[in-house]
């Protein structure tokens, strides 16, 4: 008997391996995958067995063979399991279930309230689960995974919330333990910013080494991609650029406390304060990019002028991570062109020339649905390519 | 016959991950290297033999055996092969020649002017390496390669300096290139600060996944370690902080142009400058590094106000980066506990909690050792465990 190449819901190595070289989704044989590899034919034929047992690859047509039969070619099958994806921001959340391929099968979005607490945003998060596989025809059974990012400070390795600012009850909430005793699978917790850089790079800019997504909305926030690879840092903090102090704000208080931070001058919660005080309502970041869309000449210099702030924060970044690319997400970058001129005016001036000679400044592709896709692309990638301990180089 | 393992300087894919696990040193029984790499016997025999014909590894003593002939023990001989490694600094160089576990078996201090231009400064380092060499009895054929480091902006993978500012005939010069062609060995170029982190990391903190390394010296600059991998970024100019603005320096004028760099406020530079103004004169880094540890006065007063500038700016990449340890090295902090007190200060008061809460702020150990232990490492490295590339995970 073929024996199942997954443990804890986490491909053994050695199939591993062979399924993450697969996973572009080019149809090859054995002898092909034997000579990429260099490994023993009779070592692919194991693994490829054990990967069609799983039904992770399955096979597709024939090869051109120069006589006898023709070799089976074999292609990473993306629909052998799906993954659940949940993004929880302050007042709304959006869920998906996307195949291997990081592709939306289907999904949902709701209003919601983080400062309910946990355990009734988790409990959606379970029902919508089952809600959203029963419209695809799925069970829980074929899931590789659960991901879920939420709007403060995670923990990873434990996913758990750390003194998360406007998630009242969530502190130290083990997130990770509450979807895995409710849906039976792996779970995996990250901020949300971290989840939409992900989504981001895995579907835009998969070749792209050093990579910087900025998401500009109620609040401001960064994911750092080193080597292909998301940055969290030491203890997942890194990013973290909301409170990071503008020479020019000092008289500015900030709900952390301090002044001048980037967050209280060029968020889109502070700039929606700003056109209030000038007359035009405004409660929000949509609010403001309603405003900005519908032509209000206020709230498009406020938001040129919020991208220039974030551009002094960002160049300073640019020089100490040199990304190749920086993306700009989050509801305010929906605004139009103005956020994102702001920041290449100062950056392009600001960073370093050898920093900034490469560099392209864009607005994000996957828009809102970053993160739901980031967070299936963390799960399924925890799954399907585990992070490259050194025992993995002898799969 | 023994195929030899090495191939372009580099060691294969299949012998290089065994030898990337035998580097810790542990003898190890054909046995128990197949034990842990789950590689089949055969391919272990193979294996070995190819590293024992390269004297990679070597026979050692006999493990006990339950009975019967005892098997033999392999273990890593860091003496195979040597590494030479450069430290290029401003007005001195050091140079030195290393086993491949890094340690320094000969090494040698002289002034030297980078700004005399490249030829004359790398003959130096060619006849410098011969002479190293014969000091230990070894000759060309043993190197591994060759690693330098250079006070100014590098293009790694071209091992070309890009617009130093203080090295004037260096720019584009295919450093690589030369080298290579006179002492016939592979050869690797990096900026200064970027091998210091190498050699810090290697050395004292190989198990810190996130650092940072600060020099501070004539000017200030930084290397980055994420995943335990250098983080050079897209042009190779990540760490740069020399430049970063600080927001109570808007009148005084960089030797870039622009104002308010940090540089130009608190490197060893910068204070000298102060302290001749003050009527003690003093011309470098090393003479505000006497004044210092005479008990100046004005000097430890100066030196702790830079540590809190540095801190400042280092605040700003503690919330971005999330290290888990900073390494502060360069002359500078040779100055006594002033320097890094200062740095404390301010980052644990300004940085956000979450990121500082584990975080440790040291003085580097290697000193000015650092930069040539870095250089023979980045060599070293690229010889035994190449970057992993796809097919490595394979061999």
């Amino acid at each position: 008997m073929v024996e199942g190449p997954v443990t804890n819901g986490v491909v053994d190595a050695g199939a591993g391996a062979l399924l993450r070289l697969m996973r572009d989704g080019r149809p090859r044989t054995r002898s092909e995958l034997a000579a990429i590899t260099g490994l023993a034919r009779s070592t692919i034929t194991q693994r490829v067995e054990s990967l069609l047992g799983a039904n992770f690859v399955v096979p597709v047509g024939e090869a051109t063979s120069t006589g006898g039969r023709p070799p089976t070619q074999f292609a990473f099958n993306p629909a052998a399991r799906v993954a659940l994806s949940a993004d929880i921001g302050a007042t709304h959340a959006r869920m998906a279930v996307t195949d291997l391929a990081g592709e939306i099968l289907a999904e949902h979005r709701d209003d919601l309230d983080v400062a309910l607490g946990p355990v009734p945003v988790l409990e959606w998060v379970v029902a919508e689960s089952h809600e959203l596989l029963a419209r695809i025809g799925r069970t829980v059974k074929d899931l590789i995974g659960v991901g879920i990012g939420l709007p403060g400070p995670v923990e990873h390795s434990s996913g758990r919330p750390v003194n998360p600012p406007i998630m009242p009850g969530w502190d130290n909430f083990d997130v990770q333990a509450y979807l895995t005793e409710h849906l039976g699978v792996v779970a995996l917790v990250d901020n949300d910013v971290n989840i939409m850089a992900l989504g981001e790079h895995f579907t835009q800019w998969p070749a792209a080494e050093h990579m910087m997504f900025v998401k500009v909305a109620t609040g401001i926030g960064s994911g750092l991609i080193s080597h292909g690879r998301l940055h969290r840092g030491a203890q997942g903090a890194a990013g973290d650029m909301g409170h990071l102090q503008l020479p020019h704000g000092e008289d500015i208080v900030c709900r952390c406390g301090n002044t001048g931070c980037l967050e209280a001058i060029a968020s889109g919660a502070a700039i929606a304060a700003k056109l209030t005080e000038q007359g035009l309502p405004a409660k929000s970041s949509q609010d403001v990019v309603a405003l900005a869309r519908g032509g209000s000449v206020e709230a498009l210099h406020l938001v040129r002028q919020a991208g220039r702030d974030i551009g002094e924060v960002l160049a300073a970044a640019v020089s100490l991570f040199n990304p190749s690319i920086i993306v700009i997400g989050g509801s305010l970058s929906q605004a139009g062109e103005h956020l994102i001129a702001g920041v290449r005016e100062v950056v392009y001036r600001r960073s370093l020339p050898l920093a900034t000679q490469d560099l392209r400044i864009v607005q994000s592709r996957t828009g809102d649905r970053a993160g739901t896709i980031g967070a299936a692309v963390m799960v399924i990638d925890h799954a399907l390519a585990p992070a490259q301990v050194e025992t993995h180089i002898f799969s």
